[in-house]
């Protein structure tokens, strides 16, 4: 049959694969290929895919076993072709944090600097927020776009964020989806896999990864966020892509609010200067080595200046304004975030004792987000945009008794209520400041 | 809801109970019965239960993790209650081989010293023989019965042989069909719950394993056949059974005749004192073992005593013509075995030197059975009675050029042309014997 022959099937049969993987030997390029193509295409059950997930969670896969598996899912699709673009094409992606808003402020400011961001993200699951549902807090702001709309919208603004399309890496939504249910998440081979394919498939030449590290990290040692990092910068550079990693922090929520409408509030705040430092400059590092990356300056240092005289001079702000407005958003919530949708009601968390915040379990204040209805348990669940939590107290910062450690802003009494006591276990008070955490762990690969 | 009440489902995720696996912790006897359950009822779909087999091949299970599996596929159908019946109820289990024809001769010989022997058995597949294709051969014999004529005859003559039904273990029918195609079927654990919960539900007092170690077994080593020795006789121990393994050689075929009539003849040469001197011995072996388990002799060696006065007295040859009739097989091929089908052609395979026979690759020669139509390598197959192999020479005769190795017996031209490039394959020739192996490598638990 010309289709087996074709495709390379009629050679192996799914047992093979799932034994030999099982058996810990390394899978070819080929019989990889045959079994993405093979699922994707409904010739190979769940069952057997399910079975070869686990055995490649436990064995692991081999660096060139990871970059076949990412490039069989990125071909799975469509791969868009910006190459007539007449600049750099960069993106970041993010692994997922609590109050990460960077990308907001990353698409506009790296398209005031030249260069071209094509982001396609993803929406919240578990305790971390998600890029899509932040910009829909933006009332009209339409995150559903074709892939034409999107080069479109690129083309005119420099950038454009949409949502996964079912013409993007096919195949990575069906292992993703069998995956979540069969305990097979947890692997920094498919993980990397699943990024690195979704990412490629937008035509990129370089790629800043945020490897979030922490309590509210998935990864929640700097051990395991290296090793995600260095296989997703390998992989990514296996695939003759521009690659950096930054282990970054994230022990405590990222800036001071968490929460759809809240966030974008905090980064008009960046854009035009101001907001909180750790985000601010979290936001400046990521951006310089975007813009490095894009060859739009010598050095990070020099990017990174380049990029704080983008926002100082508010090209970075009017950039978002054009964004938003392209994407049919109402900018009239960006020129007065006060527009944005405001949660009914407000209470306060206090401190029960005299010190300093010693720590705030991170996940714990993006699970309450999501008890106050901001975020999703299931992928069905619709999301509150105006709900939140705004921090008035850091980790280091001192404390008297009284004092409000956050306020929750909710529109369910009894969600508050579940919310508050989620986060009153979630602060330990101590009688001396804890060694401050760097906000950026390491950059990977190891610069010289 | 009462029913998630009563089955303690209600309590349980499958995805928390494959995490539990994958992390290599111990499942509790209900997170286990919860799964078997559910799967056996469809509430747990194949695509999570065969994630769950991976990461229980790859991380194991404890004993007590394993009886529970036994346990709970166990009673996931009809247990046989015999206790009714005057005597103990003995069975034996192989863990397949090649030529291995010795339930055919146990279950009389055992009958005739006053135990009730109810065997339910399983057919070929792969390179092994089955019991059952090899009553099948005797004309009329019928191994599909209810359990109520399976209780008739056992309770007339003191054994009774037929296959799996549907009311025993339905979840273990349901866990290999998956095995078989998820690359899940070696596990020793695994293997053991398949074993143990469809004997037990047999109602017996006793089990003796004959577990097969060498080149024609599942087991190529004696260190895997031991493993699974210990982990099957603890499981039955720990289910209140009397249980003993015999680690024996299958690093040959068993006996002269492969192929299910040839494989009756030879039974028939044994029950009448005759036969190869390894398959009598080892019948003689396990019958005594069974005949200890069963309280019918103070020691084994005064039980096989008894098995060899059963022998020479015929009451053994008596019990299985009884055997044949009840179960409507011919008895006039019993009282002359020339009588059974015989294949059409036979051709020699030929010494191609002097010297000594070294080794024969054991499993090849339960393949060239299949390959000749003796076996099945699909399920659906069906089994030629007639053809098989007679070996001439086994592991230590002198040969010389010229004599013949073995005879094979075929219909097919083409098919034996087939299992005789592979049987050339298969026999080793020395200029010196060698070190001769012992029929019975362990006894588990070690006896004192």
């Amino acid at each position: 049959m010309s289709h087996s022959a074709d495709s390379g099937d009629g050679a192996f049969r799914a047992i093979d694969v799932i034994r030999k993987k099982r058996d810990g030997h390394e899978l070819s390029r080929a019989e990889i290929e045959f079994l993405v193509s093979g699922y994707t295409h409904n010739r190979i059950p769940d069952y057997q895919v399910s079975a070869w997930l686990m055995a490649a969670l436990l064995k692991g896969l081999s660096r060139a076993e990871t970059a076949a598996l990412t490039d069989a899912m990125l071909h799975s699709g469509e791969v868009l072709d910006l190459s007539e673009f007449p600049a750099p094409k960069i993106d970041k992606h993010s692994t997922g944090g609590v109050g990460d808003k960077t990308s907001l402020v990353l698409a506009p400011l790296v398209a005031a600097a030249g260069l071209y961001v094509p982001m396609i993200s993803g929406r919240g699951l578990g305790h971390t927020g998600g890029t899509l549902d932040k910009l829909e807090s933006i009332p009209g702001f339409n995150v559903k776009l074709s892939l034409a709309r999107f080069r479109e919208i690129l083309r005119a603004c420099g950038c454009a964020m949409i949502g996964q399309t079912d013409e993007i890496a096919p195949a990575d939504r069906l292992f993703y989806s069998l995956r979540d249910v069969t305990g097979t998440v947890e692997s920094p081979f498919l993980i990397c896999a699943s990024i690195m394919s979704k990412k490629l498939a937008e035509g990129i030449d370089g790629l800043v990864l945020d490897v979030k590290t922490g309590s509210g990290a998935f990864m929640k040692t700097d051990e395991d966020a290296a090793f995600l990092a260095e296989l997703m910068v390998e992989t990514g550079q296996r695939m003759g892509k521009k690659v950096v990693a930054l282990l970054t922090d994230m022990d405590q929520p990222l800036g001071l609010r968490v929460g759809n409408a809240l966030e974008v509030q905090e980064v008009v705040e960046v854009l035009l200067g101001g907001g909180p430092d750790d985000l601010r400059e979290l936001c400046l590092e990521l951006a310089a080595w975007m813009i490095h990356l894009g060859d739009r300056a010598p050095s990070v240092a020099d990017a990174k200046k380049l990029a704080a005289e983008l926002i100082r001079s508010r090209q970075a702000f009017q950039k978002f304004r054009e964004l938003v407005a392209l994407q049919g958003g109402d900018v009239a919530c960006i020129d007065d975030p006060a527009k944005l949708p405001r949660a009914n009601f407000s209470l306060d968390l206090k401190s029960p004792a005299n010190g300093f915040v010693a720590s705030i379990q991170c996940e714990n204040v993006g699970t309450a987000c999501v008890i106050l209805g901001g975020g999703r348990e299931k992928k069905e669940d619709s999301v509150d945009p105006s709900v939140g939590i705004i921090l008035h107290k850091k980790v280091g910062d001192r404390v008297a008794p009284g004092d409000s450690l956050c306020t929750l802003l909710y529109n369910s009494a009894e969600r508050a209520a579940h919310a508050k006591a989620l986060l009153e276990n979630s602060y330990r008070i101590a009688d001396s400041a804890p060694a401050p955490r760097k906000l950026i762990h390491r950059i990977i690969p190891a610069q010289n």
